[in-house]
């Protein structure tokens, strides 16, 4: 929400130019927009940082579209993620310049492509079958204005390749790492380095994994003390947390 | 680590000063000290920024002297949780400038209590009860050298208690939120700011809250995309990382 | 069940007119038709003040026409929930004013429209994606005679969404909220008004939130007084009791 | 929160004799107000029609005795649940008409019996252990206002015991049934009557019973479409939903 | 296993006529008969009362065959269970007078129709969609040499559809129950009668219904001392047992 | 409940001798008593073949002593399961032949020891820690008539334990099996006969067996078909079924 | 990875024929090989006595072919398991001697027939529907040069099944069991041998077996102390540590 | 059982010298002895090699010590798990050489000392707090008759804490693992060895870490193939299993 507008609407309202429902409803305006089944939420970008991210599991592709198409009419950059090539096509139809990520099956629409993080996000995965997650992870942070490194496939039962990478990951301002299993990772990433690591559990595995738990609890009972944890296979909020870390030691 | 140390000994193997086993070892004493129970750990500070913080739970009071005596030798401040009162008094009888705290149930030793951070954080509860975790996280925080708000008895129910608080929160580099029962608040004030978020669910509640299980799901599935997550009743961590974010934020 | 009726079979029983096995076997045919696989409740509008509504899954699709025809033979209004357009298809062949509703996956007969709620019923949904579940809560109240409003997408995580519509929520006399994820917007809508919130938690969401868990967990939890809960995507039973809760204020 | 207080304050604001940020506090003054450890919340009569409850569990007895001597200030009735017979002493130092319920665990100040509700609550349980929480459901419901009747030990194993009740349960403007091991008795006597049901599932059983899980699971699948379901041992807030259900009834 | 061909066997060897290795051989094919991939047990039906039943799930239709043949070269009667209408159309090109069960997805060759109970077995159903399981356990206790009767649809939610039936349930040897959602029918139907209730979980149900799981923990912890329970969609072992209780009763 | 005594009552209201309200009220004093607290279910004998057993867990003393004496007004024979010592003291002030069985925790009334059964009923232990169970089971059923043989401590990991038993269990009428850890006796002994086994897990066990859910699951899942299970820990419905299974064979 | 060739690095290093750096990434390209989407592993042959095991789900066709054409350029033996007859189509095209083994799932690549256990291996299944994990299991080890024996369908409700092959059972050096439904089959062999016995639970089975839980959770909780187990269906796993602890035998 | 003096018996047998039922009975006298309560399982040694060691919970006093005379009359070497000082106390007095071991909580009676294994065995522990159960492995271990080693405090946040141990670790026949938390250290030893990992999860950790249970999903789900894993703090167990192995490869 841009505050200077809203502070000439209080100020209409408080010299008797706008009443109080007349105030109420432009300021609401200003902040989304309801378009039906959806309220399209313009303000987030001065909340968070960054325009509303359409997930796109449960929309139907006509809603999706019309999102995007309402985003981007007020913001440089729109992400949709869990999404198909098919919603892609339609996409691409009215906004000529989408991308279509496969691997992480996201929409990326990418006009601003300023550099705002600090440092450099490392995102690191356990094996090669976490990297669907890890890029939806990177793409996230690199459309938000980070350099992004990625290490795949440096799982713990060959603990040699995790560290053989430790003078790099050393040197990052922010690690994600994704594993799936028995989610160890995370633990032998945080006890080499010394800044924060975002922990994202894959459902990757069989058996007893139970479709990503087994790596949750474990991160969540990680004994390195810098890793916290986001929900199974939610590679766009660890991109997300670490570019606000990011963003943070830009400031 | 001291990284000078550890080049003085490589050059004193290649050398020939030192042989292979004797090179090994003195590396080793350098990074952590074993007394038979523990390995102490006096690498971690400059791995991960700050000494070992003892757990106390799960070992006797003589271990937890012991390894606070070794810790303390060569760290200016030291952190002992989930311990008691009568620890405590044993290991006051040795290190007489340790103090007790007695709702987050900690001994907290601080000699050097220079300010780190760049920012403020600040750390929220939903309810009364949620306080001793948040205190944990809070002296965690404090200790390690930032400053620190408290915002006690916001939770949802009542959710203009948490928005009278808005403009403060956006003010905070970092923020703690720290919530039992259906573990909203972190969604909420997800949604108000622009920082990131690190949700702890507390083992407060009754019922179908299953000791904090329900509160941990329902920050893991937060529709806020800034919220990560530590373990139940993790105030520790919780601090722990946010000193990390806020000191990237000050480098 | 027609309690003039029964009296008089009662009378005759008592007057010798009828034996005791034709008088039970008469007063059983008044509340139920027995018709093989399905006992059809013909008692249930006297009991429960709607007549039985068919919960379509599990059930062939000429077991549900059949059921349909006996049901409508006695009952103005009559409901399918959980169904498909191929059973709308079969339905509307034998009773031609029976309506399709997409969304909500439902078959209606309607006509009896006269009003019996005394104040007003509010859907609300978190986000586009429970639209489904919360229209079949909003069909269920209206068919049973209450005016409904809908309010779409207003989750916490954009807190503004809902404190937007603060005024209308207190004119409700009941409202129903239909959430997935962290199942927290119950909670901010309870603490908002003073009428009872009936909370349906949804099976949308992705990792941790398994299936509705997450969500349902979360209501259970609430910290807001008033609030209960229905099943997992039960928009129905939700619909039904705050129907029941109107009507009693109308009388 | 009193409105015209608050129309008065805004009056107050917009005329100039208030800044904003006076304004702001004062209006926020009248809402809560701020103990330390406790945001007593007075606004929650106007938003719920009724005082803050407040929880015992997890708050030292000083912390309830100031929390109580601040709502009593305001408030002519005051409830403090799962509580003990020592806190009660300490509160009844200073609230002399303070009374002590044992088997509900409940502290009650009550100076206003005005008669609110329009008909009658009554709690039915299944058996000799579920009383305590169905006495906290009845004890509530009665100082919000409400007439409520007692059924005992009615449970489905011996159904004539619940159907000798039929008619007196058929009177009632809202129910609410108590049970615990495999919760079966709201389904019955929801099948019975045609007015909302409360389901309260308790504790109360061995073995796979899990604490009330069981009892909470039967519950909220039951078949019988007027049932609604609270927190496992949540006497309190089914008797506050359903004193919110029968004031309906009586406006 | 034929107890007189083993003592012939065992006099074989005990005059030497037989060394020690062929004795244990020929005794062991008394018993079973290794196929490769299946030990076909012959045995059973001296053990058990009845020749092994084959469950289809997992089975491919080459072996199911294979093992028919062994098994109804030696014995009247025998089910294969959870199978599919092309298995039963292999078997029957070698076996001409199987029967297909399509409701119950199960197999028939039945040869021996002998009556062997000593009273009635009841089967009953809470819905319409328990009935293929309760199929499953009408057809096996019919095979057995059981007289069967079906109530079907007898919900506990319309609770006189069941106490209509009272005076014939009090007349069965045994009852078997079978009931999806909350699973309450046991408890009702255990109440009134005074023989055994078996009581069969279905993973009929949706939301927190969890596959049958509630349904089970439901009948787990039955307040009626009557009722035991088997696996959930169990129906075969539901038959099965109801048949020796009820033989018990013809000896 | 008598039925002539019902009889009479009917023929009572039908000749006008006794008004509806009278003749319901009488017909309802027969079935049970309503003492306050508990609906005493004098009914429970006709209907289920033995007078109502008192589950202690969660009632008091003087409750307990209440039932007690209303019931054995009644009734020969009481049983007073999951009980203490001290409540023994007092059922004995008043019911002079009352016994204590300690391991079982069980108080026993019996004055009425005739024999009903026809045949055996065998209750066997996989280990020693099982026996206060089994106990329970053992003593429910000889005070219900029957003959009862205890094998203790027999389970599967030394095989020839069990077998050794295997002729005196082929001449019983039912088997109840007790078993916690991994619960695999019950599938063992059921295919070494042919009658009904009933299952009952114990909470015995460490780590993962979750308090009896490992052996409940297995025995669930048993692959021999004659098995059916109970609640953990429930003795008393174990012994309970195995009597009405071989009374059955008594008729 | 070679011994030889890390001292002629170690002793270039040293002499200073070559920098650090140098010297690290050599070492580094001995153990792993990079590929991009995976590390390719060659030093696991020295680490575990075997090359890399490709597992198979969650990879594309072509990244197992690369895979697999670097492993074998090094190794004689490799595996896929988990895979697909199409894949195998794909390896056979650029490795002609590669075998596909239907039942397991699995390619294999066997130049090195080198025999090198000590003893017998034998894989015991409980059931018909097992035998394609067992399968898995029997590969890995002859692969790995061992003698395996196969008992197929020797499950614990025919327990003759499996005393039949006590004798064979007692002369083996490792015995997998496989076992899905109550995993009960372990602890019966378990019992009967004194060699390692692992557990494989499979997720054969219904309603309550969740997917293999019951079984994983017996096999836990087996009261036979020689009893260890593995993941869910993880035949390669118990194929493996078999191989290793037979291979000890032989050394 | 030893196998010449059941020769013997049979011998006896086929020359009539003994009855059938004699020379059964005899066999079943040297496999175990009855003593009520417990059958005591001296055949045990011959078929595990080693006596049946006691499981201390849920047994008195009283017959442990009945046991453990029983045991010591016909075995060197007799262990007491899970018990406690008193109960020792009660065996000393009986038995004068038994030992009692604090932190393992186990009573040790050990006559025979040979050497039995051909390699060492080595016990790693991820923290402090799981050396007891650590302790519970070593004790059983070396009282199996191997050599043993300990590795305390060596988990994975500390990574060169393990790494420092690699030869060591390389040079065991067989390695226990003991960790809490994530239980990710077992992933990291099983990586860098190529013998097999015996890993326990142990109740050890906080919040999430369920008793155990996210530790034993971390371990069945290791990337390491060369890992196995016993019940949540079976030490015992984890002992039992390594000295069979280590005694394997002496053969």
């Amino acid at each position: 929400m841009n505050l200077q507008e809203v502070e000439q609407l209080l100020q209409a309202y408080k010299s008797g130019e706008l009443g109080v429902a007349d105030a109420a409803r432009r300021i609401g305006d200003l902040s989304y927009e309801d378009i039906g089944h959806t309220r399209v939420d313009h303000a987030r970008a001065s909340r968070q940082g960054f325009p509303e991210v359409v997930f796109g599991e449960g929309k139907t592709r006509t809603q999706i579209v019309e999102i995007v198409v309402r985003l981007i009419a007020r913001a440089p950059n729109v992400l949709v993620t869990r999404t198909d090539e098919a919603t892609f096509g339609e996409v691409r139809n009215v906004v000529t310049d989408a991308e279509w990520h496969k691997a992480a099956r996201l929409i990326r629409i990418r006009r601003d492509t300023t550099e705002r993080g600090a440092g450099e996000i490392i995102i690191v995965t356990a094996g090669t079958s976490d990297i669907p997650i890890a890029e939806e992870a990177a793409l996230t942070a690199e459309t938000m204005g980070n350099r992004v490194s990625r290490v795949w496939d440096a799982g713990v039962a060959g603990i040699h390749r995790v560290l053989a990478e430790r003078e790099r990951l050393r040197a990052a301002r922010v690690i994600v790492v994704v594993a799936g299993m028995e989610g160890a990772l995370p633990s032998v990433v945080g006890g080499l380095v010394s800044v924060p690591v975002i922990a994202v559990p894959t459902s990757i595995g069989y058996g007893a994994s139970f479709g990503g738990v087994a790596a949750l609890l474990g991160m969540l009972n990680s004994c390195a003390s810098n890793v916290t944890v986001v929900n199974i296979d939610n590679g766009f909020g660890a991109g997300f947390v670490a570019s606000l870390i990011n963003r943070n030691a830009a400031q």
